[in-house]
């Protein structure tokens, strides 16, 4: 029962797309959020800062898609031509917007700096689209119609883009052309790889109706899965079947399931300390202060976190965390029991109730011959009881960081959820059990 | 005398690069390839896996482009189209390839798996294509001539494609296509924005000849210039003229450069620190350890990273950094005297030569009637002498985080590099002046 297929075309504009100089992850991010509400994403296309070019990919695109979605080649340098390219396909003239230069004038104030001629000329549009309002930076979108066919223009820097599109595109592209509308379930995996999941939703994933979409979104050591179903007539029926169906595969994998819903597993993590009025402290040597920025960049995550410490030489383990000098000379630092010292003495360092704390090799060096690139032991402490996990990872640096936090983030969360029947103690004499009880 | 562009037109195919469920990585590697050998990639484009759309997108390509690179689609199931699609845009029947056969046995042998039916079909490729040996992998690629034009098929998984463009896809595009080799100079720079710098750029821009490219590649806080300049016959001549008018340029915006190589601004000041044999430490509030990330993330950073204290709460400056309670009382956390209070802790708990520390208002929350979001103060310790800056940033905290981290690094290379009187002290007794002067 589902109307025509709205079919959009996502176009990124510059030279540095297509030179390797950029890495494009805005038309991911569009695919996503389009298919989401039922617009098909039919082609992307990438060119240069070159007119001919842009002139006649505005022209294919036309004759392919609905809507026509376009970011980059907004900056103000000579090198961006997307406002020309656009105007000139349109044929119009250029008109001075005074809401545009009013916006202008704050922000560069609010950050103390002067309005330059190449800034002025962002608040002139061309006369044939309506303005998108950027409320985080400078370069104004621009809304084209052209029969029944749209071309949205919008900056290429990404949280600008985002922000834009949720506040203002996407509701009139549903707006405009009512597309088959989606409801999603997530459930959201830790610790399990695609292939592991994907076989254990081999018998489910052949029973689910046509019209349900299933995606498998893999993240560095997680997977996200999104469940969606199209709507139409039987809204009620379907959402039924959506929760019918969300559910059995919910049960079938379980065990890796950290989330129901779109959100971060520190995030996830955060909700349980607030919760539970927890208080985390971090200690981290291979994973070098990421774990702090996972949760430092949450809003308001001053509540639960208490602080971080990186004693990336060994003497700070030994000086600030009280980690036995002796310790670390006879087991190495790269140890469990380095990692166990190190999460006991952050918690008690910085009083928290609960507490992480990674050392590894990272790589590319600080390998052994008992200890390769990639080993990494994880602590976590809950209360006054620690929980050590060794893990075998990579040989890449970045990616040894990404999986460490990872891996000791879900460590604590799971060792949290445990913990039912956790003595209060002093540390975190400000909570009684029943307390616990209450969110179980 | 260059001769025509050779122009390029990278096809990328599946449907999960249509819904946002995988990230292209494939195509950045491969552009970046292409343009460095003086391959001109003049398109990018993605399409499902959908005959029709792959069928009329070839045909578009082989307008545009003299080569056409493809990548996915190259899978054992039957959404995999790309090796059909080719069969039929080609008009040709398929032929056995034993060689092929030969590996797959190999390889599934080497991993103790069974051939099944699809995997054989692997060994069957279009008569009008060469086969391009896949040493990593299943499927082989395949390389179709038609007229001076060339249809190159490879898969979609990176290292297997990667192998296959460095080993054969690459050599034999420069052998047959002979492109006009390019050269390029990088001026990185920190502080200016891309407006800035243009308007700088103003009289010079248009003075380049037309065989040099310049770009502007913005990131947060920070824009590199790309200078490039096409080789050809008298390359010798070229070089010259690239490293003329790269310090041209370079001397117009000087006192925003911070490196004339790709590198990040962390490693720049990285080797600063080697160089001269300082020892870093950070006490971070508002960044929450993003800055100690980013030094981490640097293979063998251990060097010079001492470590870094992430005191999100102010009891923990007062017990750790020793920050005067009564003054963060009086003057707030966030505030020049408590960045300055921070930042000597943390240098001397440390035991470092050079420090970083950082204050302020991330946001949504925190603000009051005279601080807003978005204020922080950075404070950076050069031995016995310290340095602090006031920021106005934004209302998003991800970006305040970013922001106020690259600012703070950014200072404190400056301030490194303005000390060529810096006093020996006790701290410090392990390098003497000279060694400075040496370096300046």
């Amino acid at each position: 029962m589902k109307n025509k297929e709205i079919r959009a075309e996502v176009i990124t504009i510059g030279d540095e797309l297509l030179i390797g100089q950029l890495l494009d992850t805005n038309t991911f991010w569009m695919s996503a959020e389009l298919s989401k509400v039922g617009i098909e994403v039919i082609r992307k296309s990438t060119v240069g800062d070159n007119e001919a070019d842009i002139l006649q990919l505005f022209a294919e695109a036309e004759d392919r898609a609905d809507i026509i979605l376009i970011t980059g080649g907004l900056g103000p340098t000579s090198d961006d031509l997307t406002k020309p390219c656009l105007q000139k396909y349109f044929n119009c003239g250029e008109v001075f917007h005074p809401e545009v230069m009013e916006h202008l004038e704050d922000l560069f104030a609010s950050r103390s700096r002067e309005l330059n001629e190449s800034n002025r000329r962002q608040a002139y549009l061309p006369t044939a689209c309506e303005a998108i309002f950027n409320k985080v930076g400078t370069a104004p979108g621009m809304w084209f119609e052209k029969a029944d066919k749209v071309f949205i223009s919008l900056p290429g820097v990404p949280y600008e883009m985002k922000q834009m599109m949720e506040d203002s595109v996407i509701p009139s592209l549903i707006q405009k052309y009512q597309p088959v509308p989606r409801s999603y379930r997530f459930l959201l995996t830790a610790g399990a790889h695609e292939s592991m999941l994907s076989d254990k939703l081999a018998e489910i994933e052949p029973q689910l109706p046509p019209y349900f979409h299933l995606a498998y979104l893999p993240h560095l050591g997680r997977v996200d899965l999104r469940i969606g179903v199209e709507l139409g007539e039987n809204k009620e029926n379907r959402l039924k079947e959506l929760d019918h169906w969300t559910n059995k595969i919910y049960d079938s994998i379980e065990q890796h399931v950290f989330a129901r819903e779109k959100i971060s597993l520190e995030a996830c993590l955060a909700k349980l300390l607030e919760a539970r009025k927890l208080k985390l402290s971090v200690a981290e040597s291979c994973s070098g202060g990421y774990i702090a920025h996972r949760f430092t960049s949450i809003a308001g995550s001053s509540v639960y976190f208490k602080g971080g410490l990186t004693p990336y030489s060994n003497d700070l383990k030994v000086k600030i965390l009280g980690v036995d000098a002796k310790l670390i000379e006879k087991k190495g630092a790269v140890s469990e029991e380095v990692a166990i010292a190190m999460v006991k003495g952050v918690q008690s360092l910085m009083e928290s109730d609960v507490a992480i704390a990674t050392t590894g090799i990272a790589g590319p060096s600080g390998a052994t011959d008992t200890k390769p690139v990639g080993l990494v032991y994880i602590a976590v402490a809950v209360g006054e009881k620690v929980y050590t996990k060794e893990l075998k990872l990579t040989k890449k640096r970045s990616l040894n960081i990404e999986l460490s936090a990872t891996a000791a983030i879900n460590l604590l969360r799971i060792k949290i959820l445990d913990h039912k029947d956790l003595k209060t103690n002093k540390k975190i004499e400000h909570y009684s059990e029943n307390k616990f009880e209450a969110l179980d």
